[in-house]
């Protein structure tokens, strides 16, 4: 990879020159949320840049570039496809390039490096689209498999349709917020769990009161977890409603990639969730990290997912094989303290669907798909031991053991002013491929 | 009710001068989709009266209505809120009026009334809201408990959580369209019914096969089915993340309702829903009635909905007791042949919670609602025969039995060709306030 004239490059950021993530800014000096591109520890205001620059030059035969980015939302630029998102990721790479064969449009222009390059520390991150729909899948195959073991033993982990298709959900979009957006503790309707069983000797016994059934209570979540996974934004066209993508060519519908956090109340979920699936346990926050990643900078880190011996339906048989990436995903939780832990080391390829397979599935019925909207992994773990497991609910055992923290704590669940950070990256130092954080902190519930 | 100046009205409309209900229209004149409201057999377009007419005089204290009403959608009205809504109302209401306070506005201004009032006919709907987020809720109590019976018997007909909080989950907004869009039978994921049994005699059972074990297939969905559900549209500022909307407050979130056709594919939500909900089965398509119905328009009609003997949860309380709406409520099946057959007749007042809990329910974790956010009120059933069921599914028991049609013909799920229109309305004759036709057609399936 070429080098960069951008100043203060460090060999471990996630915005080298291979990376190029889009993301919605607004600045001091102006507060109207618009585009920008990482490089290094700076924003580059693609704003600015198109509005004081000959775009036909750098970007020859794209149209439209200057509106698409002055808009609060990636939506225009996504739509514009996967063609028109690798010339603009090439021509940034060229201007930012120590070498740039155009070095009199931003490298040698100090006024308009003064307007256009910006530390990032000085900009605001906005969400970066406007989210149409957003669905969650559950392609993490050890983390499926860890939950089916904790409620259904060994024997019955996977639900008969796991290893068939791609199992999802439609999720929530108006609660999708960028990373550093306080999470509040959701009160939820919480069945209380049933009570204790009466002494051991019988004479005792029978002067107890029956015990109280079990009955749901209105409260905070007692069980406030994380769910690591990956994101996914849509771009192109869309397909028309009532025709399907094919998935050999479900890529070409992939805008981007994030670090998304499904937040999950687990014991609201667990009341809730029969027969119609998660609800109010999923849809008070969802975080995900404010640059994406386009699809063309992950191209370099394919890897095979997870094997699955089940023989697939036509519409989901890829022809390629490795269909997943090998992002290094971690988990930190920082305690109110300020103490922090990385709770989980993982991969990206711990995924038994890929995405073009989650989206020939999604579209099988004819469903419309559109720029913008966000598909979620579901929650990724990797086979080993709990510093692999991407949620709470996996590495305690649904609160039965403890995860150990640094600073002589632990945890079950989260607690109040614990922040939970996701990081990922690819690549070697100086050309890493990074999401940067991916981060909300727990405040308290407000009472009902 | 006071009369209307506007020709032709027939008694039997459901846009009499007491509903008064919002749409989105294109015209011959103009293209650009634009608000309107329907007064009998008419359309006045509220583009043209706004452009022509002093607002002030009529809506005194409402602004930018001009420019709400020039968008495509109904979003920025309905985010007005009630108090406006119930002006904007009031005051078409006035102008619509024989006895009009303002005869020259409209009444006796010919020219105006040649460009602003369009016969339906010549005006195309379309889809009224922008819609954010659309949630399917499961509060028919009669739908709920038949299709209980039919997969659990009537021990456990109810789940546990059914009668404790309004069930419901995420649903797809982008296929969500207007009355008259084609529906085409969704291909699906479908585990195959298991083989019938062996022949009864032993010698020749003996010589067959072992019958091969179920397995998955995709193809059109042979269970395809309709409904019949109310849907609400939000309205005013919406609730900030994290806070909760009170359930006696919360009809004050409501911009008004629509009817609603879940079209839902049986066979494909069956492999595909444990242990997440419904997904391809329920997101090709859904359909709603093109007016929106204010919901001032339907305070006369408020009724009790099915009792509950549950002790609610505090936040559930509702001070009313009349906190649903007795609306008359009709399917009409209408074959390839063109024979119709009303299949259904029931009344929306069957529901056991209603949209203030639904409400109340789904922001009580902090889920951030904004107008044009929808709400499904799940299938509604009356208590009594197959005649009163709002869908195939509790009508032939799961294609047990069929239901018979004009024309000779008989139906357990729908074939290619038909025709479902769902109607509802309440008020007597000449005061009707009703919602028009909510159809759609099936179309057949692309082989993938
Ligand atoms: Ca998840
Ligand atoms: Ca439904
Ligand atoms: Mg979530
Ligand atoms: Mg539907
Ligand atoms: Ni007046």
């Amino acid at each position: 990879m070429a080098s960069s004239w951008v100043p203060d490059m460090d060999s471990a950021s996630d915005f080298s020159l291979a990376n190029i993530p889009f993301g919605i800014i607004s600045t001091p000096d102006d507060p109207k949320p618009h585009a920008a591109v990482a490089i290094g520890s700076y924003a580059l205001d693609l704003k600015v840049l198109c509005a004081s620059t000959d775009l036909t030059q750098i970007f020859p035969g794209t149209r439209g570039l200057a509106e698409a980015f002055s808009q609060p939302a990636l939506n225009a630029f996504a739509e514009m496809g996967r063609a028109v998102h690798r010339q603009v990721r090439a021509g940034i790479q060229d201007l930012l390039s120590t070498a740039t064969a155009h070095p009199s449009v931003l490298r040698d222009n100090t006024a308009l490096r003064a307007r256009a390059l910006l530390p990032q520390s000085t900009v605001k991150m906005h969400l970066p689209m406007a989210i149409g729909d957003y669905t969650d899948f559950y392609a993490g195959y050890h983390h499926a498999h860890a939950v089916g073991v904790m409620f259904r033993g060994p024997d019955n982990a996977l639900q008969p349709n796991y290893l068939h298709l791609p199992v999802g959900y439609h999720g929530r979009t108006s609660s999708v917020v960028v990373s550093g957006t306080p999470v509040r503790r959701p009160v939820g309707q919480i069945l209380l769990p049933p009570p204790p069983p009466p002494p051991a000797d019988p004479a005792e016994a029978a002067q107890q009161p029956p015990p109280p059934p079990s009955r749901p209570v209105t409260a905070p979540s007692r069980k406030l977890d994380m769910e690591l996974e990956l994101g996914c934004f849509l771009g192109g066209a869309g397909n028309e409603m009532g025709t399907a993508v094919p998935v050999d060519g479900a890529d070409e519908h992939i805008f981007g990639y994030v670090l998304l956090n499904d937040w999950s109340a687990r014991d609201v979920q667990t009341w809730e969730y029969v027969p119609l699936g998660p609800f109010n346990g999923k849809n008070f926050a969802t975080t995900v990290s404010p640059w994406v990643v386009p699809a063309d900078a992950l191209e370099p880190f394919r890897a095979r997912g997870i094997e699955n011996a089940t023989e697939l339906q036509g519409y989901l048989r890829e022809e390629r094989e490795d269909n997943v990436f090998d992002i290094r995903l971690e988990v930190d939780l920082t305690t109110a303290e300020g103490d922090t832990t990385t709770i989980c080391r993982t991969s990206s390829r711990n995924l038994v669907w890929s995405f073009p397979q989650m989206i020939a599935h999604h579209t099988l019925g004819g469903c419309p798909m559109r720029a913008g909207d966000l598909l979620g992994s579901g929650t990724i773990s990797g086979p080993g031991g709990v510093d692999e497991r991407g949620s709470l609910l996996e590495m305690t055992e649904n609160g039965k053991k403890e995860v150990l923290l640094a600073g002589m704590d632990a945890r079950t669940f989260l607690k109040d002013g614990d922040t939970v950070t996701l990081r990922g990256f690819c690549g070697a130092d100086g050309a890493r491929v990074g999401f940067g954080a991916c981060r909300g902190r727990i405040y308290s519930a407000v009472e009902r």
